[in-house]
């Protein structure tokens, strides 16, 4: 189950694996345990038992020795704190066996704690010329260009009238080509194509780093005339989604680096809840993942779940864009076009690269995009 | 491989579990571009690939369709920045299948460049009353006491003599015991309690959470007396272990919160690498890892290796505190500290508070380990 909950409690769906000597009902309370007191039953008084245990809600048995569990937590213990909610979830019991987090229903306090996206998908889309059709977005790459080099190519992208030009993720702070240079490079070239065309291309730039430098970065990425930034939560931390979208005026994207660590087929966190539901309620407008078909082994049913947690109602948090990628090629974006719907953003990577003249090969893909959805 | 590299490259070793139609040496190859230029090879050029892209060092075809590849790559895309040294190890590659890490050969540089403990094993020891055995560590929980029952709890403890007292991991901000409430009435009880036995217990309080908090906490902490803190560096963001480790005068317990996720047994990285190597490199005094034949599915081999890596020479920088928990019981402490020897944290939870009496809980553990080791 997913979206509101009924109640004022966290309630967390588990899809349960049993080992040898393993039953459902057992690995529930031990989860409803583990992930709160970390102690035995008998060492727990009722007062805390009550306020604060995991409350196993129900439990049906499946096939094999497997079975679901709905567990449900007060949400005083997560308060405004990402790192604990990430803990709570799958914390303590990331270090056990077959347990895969397959749903979550929020409260209405932790949704408005957290508050979702600060732009959502008309925010995001009032900032583009994109009106009712998918977002374009190409990434800048490869690591190892300079600040200039990497400037040009926006230039191009640009050029050719691409809604959106987001960092390659490994993009940090090279020597190559540092934040603060490149960010500027970047901007100021994609305003320079603006001005020529009349266009309003966006430049992300990735903030991905150590805490110590978000706030800078945001700061000189803001300061450039960037409207958002591209962060990866599980490199960052995930509590850099919500800082930048409740401090800072910054659409944010989220990248899925590291995530595919918890999609575990016995054991982890759904793509849909991880990337859906808590990166959304943590503030991302915009999230990326593999899509179906492209180099990473996504399947349909994962990615249009993934959409439908970040576009359906969730509460008074707003909607977030999906943004495939991973090999999408410019040859069947029609395709993903009529699969996806308008509110998409279409991340074009390599399939451009391999066109040799940027700025042609992008507005061939604009052109088409436009043809289709009009 | 694990250990220094031979050249200024970070060798990375991957044991790969090849699918339908993949074999290990395209599969070590892919992984050397998705790493770095996130390009196919026809859209590097000469520069780019001889600069940036991984290297295959070596490919070994295992059994099955399996088979072992190194990879190497230049360091001067990681820098000083945890999120890119994880985002490089194992980012978008986490999105893949059958890519476990299994070894880091380290460059002198980057070793250097993350410093790692700042005490080590002999500057945490020194903090304690630990003479040649192992160190004592009790948790303190749960989630849901006030500050005042915890100080209390610590009271306890500290009065029979542990080494060291831990907050629970999921303590962390909230409103039962708010962390400097929280912070303030544990470390004043275990002062107290010192005072009164002439012991020299320590106070590690859990400083996970948002990253814009970590320096209040830390400061926090240190102001009340406290010599180190613990912290989850996988919900709180790696770079707060290096950055404890090289801002502060602090010394640093990790806990492995979420790190289970990277353990999957055909897709990840071994728990050696990330919790030994890794959190060791980016500056972790002491480790806390799920102990074999406890509550979570470590087997012998696996702690061994750990112990190994935190403990082993890598480069210049000092060896680290292995500290197994997770349902270690006093009974067979002895058996523990034959098995590990005197440099280990032994992490006694539960069965100290099974007891009742932790004051005298407490002193039975530690006479029995003084005794053993003497």
């Amino acid at each position: 189950m997913s979206g509101i909950s009924p109640d004022d409690r966290l309630r967390v769906t588990y899809r349960l694996f049993c080992g040898e000597g393993e039953n459902p009902q057992d690995k529930a309370t031990d989860i409803a345990y583990e992930q709160t007191v970390e102690l035995p039953a008998e060492c727990v008084g009722d007062a805390i038992t009550e306020r604060v245990v995991g409350r196993v809600e129900s439990v049906e048995s499946g096939a094999g020795r497997g079975g679901t569990a709905v567990i449900s937590f007060a949400p005083e213990w997560i308060g405004n704190d990402a790192a604990q909610l990430a803990n709570l979830l799958f914390g303590n019991i990331s270090l056990k066996k077959g347990i895969v987090v397959t749903g979550i229903e929020w409260p209405q306090t932790v949704i408005e704690t957290f508050g979702g996206p600060s732009h959502g998908i008309a925010g995001v889309r009032a900032l583009t010329a994109a009106v009712n059709r998918p977002l374009l977005c190409a990434a800048l790459k490869p690591v190892g260009l300079t600040a200039d080099e990497l400037g040009e190519l926006c230039y191009r992208f640009a050029a050719g009238g691409i809604d959106l030009i987001k960092d390659d993720h490994g993009l940090t702070d090279q020597p190559s080509a540092p934040f603060d240079e490149r960010v500027r490079c970047c901007a100021e070239a994609v305003a320079r194509a603006n001005d020529a065309t009349g266009g309003c291309t966006l430049y992300f730039p990735n903030v991905t780093g150590p805490a110590t430098s978000l706030d800078r970065r945001l700061e000189v990425a803001g300061k450039a005339g960037c409207k958002g930034v591209m962060v990866s939560p599980l490199l960052a931390g995930l509590d850099s989604l919500q800082h930048i979208s409740r401090e800072t005026g910054l659409a944010v994207l989220a990248h899925p680096a590291l995530a595919g660590a918890f999609f575990g087929e016995n054991h982890g966190i759904l793509p849909e809840v991880l990337l859906g539901d808590v990166f959304r309620v943590l503030g991302a407008d915009g999230v990326i993942y593999p899509n179906v078909g492209g180099r990473f082994p996504f399947d349909d049913r994962t990615c249009q779940a993934i959409n439908e947690r970040l576009r359906g109602d969730l509460g008074n948090i707003r909607p977030a864009l999906p943004a495939p990628g991973g090999g999408i090629d410019v040859k069947i974006v029609p395709h993903w076009l009529g699969q996806y719907g308008p509110d998409t953003i279409l991340l074009i990577g390599a399939s451009l690269y391999r066109q040799g003249d940027l700025t042609q090969a992008t507005r061939r893909l604009v052109d088409t995009v436009e043809r289709c959805a009009g």
